[in-house]
């Protein structure tokens, strides 16, 4: 029952990073299609707004021995990848 | 030893977290000292980020049941009246 609890621990906090990567790209695409355009200041403020806050929280993740190094950067690095086609489709359009 | 490992999940959490707040806290009084004045954007800037970050770290430590709310609220209270007592001392120097 009590590890258990730990690898609870260690697995949620990887569901809820994945989905805080999932809420960015998420965010950004209503953005894309709705409001803004990639080249605008606002849309650049607040998505750096939103990688700040999921890469604090990784690294925090990390700190507490709850995830690994390179399982958070893989996270970053597939929200970067996911973004950066969102982009190029955007400006093929 | 299992529960203890959660015990100290918890407790390294809330240590994580205090030590950032004080981190906090040293940089605006380096920079205070140092640097620039509180009315100047830059200052605001580096505070609002700094801010920003511990806010998300203690929301997901409390998202992961690691920390209570009035725990993570009081940490964020604390250091705003410091942070509002170093403001208040800068200005009658």
């Amino acid at each position: 029952m009590a590890s258990e609890m730990i690898v609870n621990h260690q697995e949620k906090a990887y569901a809820l990073l994945q989905a805080d990567a999932e809420k960015i790209l998420k965010l950004i695409k209503v953005q894309m299609e709705n409001l803004t355009m990639p080249q605008c200041p606002l849309y650049e403020e607040v998505l750096d707004t939103q990688m700040f806050g999921l890469s604090r929280e990784i690294e925090f993740a990390v700190r507490l021995g709850l995830i690994e190094v390179k399982d958070g950067k893989a996270i970053l690095d597939k929200l970067e990848r996911e973004l950066s086609a969102l982009h190029e489709a955007s400006i093929r359009k």
